[in-house]
């Protein structure tokens, strides 16, 4: 594992024709990253080994873990034999929210709740978006030209997703990249909570499909605008409305789709 | 939600010259569906609601909750005001797993196991693929072609994964959609057990991104080759190779990128 995100493999290129010959290509990397808040392991994602640092903050906000940077105490990132691994101090303040959750699923496991208990809890209720948004929408279209130059790991494996902070007149002011949408703004999210920055009237701009995870973590990073170059789920559309989270959805040159609340 | 697992939706299109009109358009659904084993809750996934049956029995494979279809008594779906649920009656003879693994996620959360052991189990030894793969690189660029030609959730809405059983000579024969591609893949293993049939030397073609789970999803079934349209990740790389899977990545019109064990 690397630290740029991508390593070269050599792979075999066949034609259509028939034709064969070697073709060493970057290739984004992915390999589990496991979470552990206050000594106990949390989850296990699977990443892109850079900026896991912001990821540890991203991952812990959207996760309702904490609701500030400051409530991380520290990140110890190290590598394993595996994977990663992201040792997570919280606050005392917040600490008890751990072995809350834990505890929470090991009496889901054990007493087992049923399915429509587990349907509530899958879709929690999400604070209401306060923060204004100031970008119109010749800001994403200006994001959407600007974006490709900001997505380094994406040009060099082609496969890899990017979330991007955009000021109000549409500059992607601050990009991460990772090959899931999810990592992607989490670490985004993670980036600018570390630098004690706000959206400042302007936006999100994501490579992906906007799907309902996408828009949670929107909505609980008080993002005022999602913009995403492709379509978008129903329940993106109900989430976001019922949050007050302005959509901008199939972004492209010449047009895009507004689905406002 | 629908059975056709699209919506249509009402718009506002954009232009970047300003211009601004109405845009009915179908949305892909995209809703929670709770499974439960033998009246125990185990997972929630977002997926669209359509084959859900099939859904069922694939996801359980993947999990490896069953080594066969006969090995699910009866799936009961319904739909809750939330979202759906998935009823499933386990055969008495895999019927313990449940427990355990719901023993295990018990202990997972109040012991704390630490990062390192979290890491570990997320790498699951895989099977070896035994199956032979009969079909040749003509078999995916034919099969790639007539792939379009079977997805009517992606024709609809622009933002549906397929994944295909083809036949050794490239002939989609059975192909499933959903917004998520795990789900896509989950739905065509679970439709080709309910149905008894097996790979017969072809392979799987999906739409996606070559990520690790599916890899480790094609192991399961015991599919002798895996073709996706886009860009493996390392991992996906290494887990393939690993189980004896072949990997057709980047197929596209006109060349593919081989990743043979």
């Amino acid at each position: 594992m690397t630290q740029t995100g991508y390593e070269s493999r050599p792979l075999l290129r066949i034609a259509r024709t028939g034709a064969q010959g070697p073709a060493d290509r970057d290739i984004a990397e992915e390999c589990p990253v496991a979470l552990e808040y206050q000594g106990i392991g949390y989850a296990v994602l699977m990443a892109t080994p850079a900026d896991l640092i912001d990821l540890a903050y991203g991952f812990s906000l959207s996760e309702r873990l904490i609701d500030r940077a400051d409530q991380i105490l520290d990140v110890d990132s190290f590598r394993a034999e595996q994977g990663f691994i992201l040792r997570i101090r919280l606050a005392p303040e917040v600490a008890g929210r751990i072995t809350d959750r834990v505890r929470h699923r090991a009496s889901d496991s054990s007493c087992g709740l049923c399915g429509i208990e587990n349907l509530e809890q899958a879709l929690r209720p999400l604070p209401q978006v306060s923060q204004p948004c100031l970008a119109d929408d010749a800001a994403c279209f200006a994001a959407l030209a600007a974006l490709p130059g900001h997505q380094l790991l994406n040009h060099a494996t082609g496969s890899a997703h990017a979330a991007a902070a955009c000021s109000a007149d549409g500059e992607p002011w601050l990009v991460r990249e990772d090959v899931g949408r999810h990592n992607a703004f989490d670490k985004l999210i993670g980036a600018m909570a570390r630098a004690g920055r706000g959206w400042d009237g302007g936006f999100a701009l994501l490579s992906s499909r906007c799907s309902y995870e996408l828009v949670e973590k929107a909505a609980l990073a008080n993002c005022p605008m999602l913009a995403t170059i492709s379509a978008p789920t129903t329940l993106a559309i109900d989430r976001a409305a019922r949050a007050g989270l302005r959509l901008r959805v199939l972004v492209r040159g010449d047009a895009l789709l507004a689905a406002d609340p």
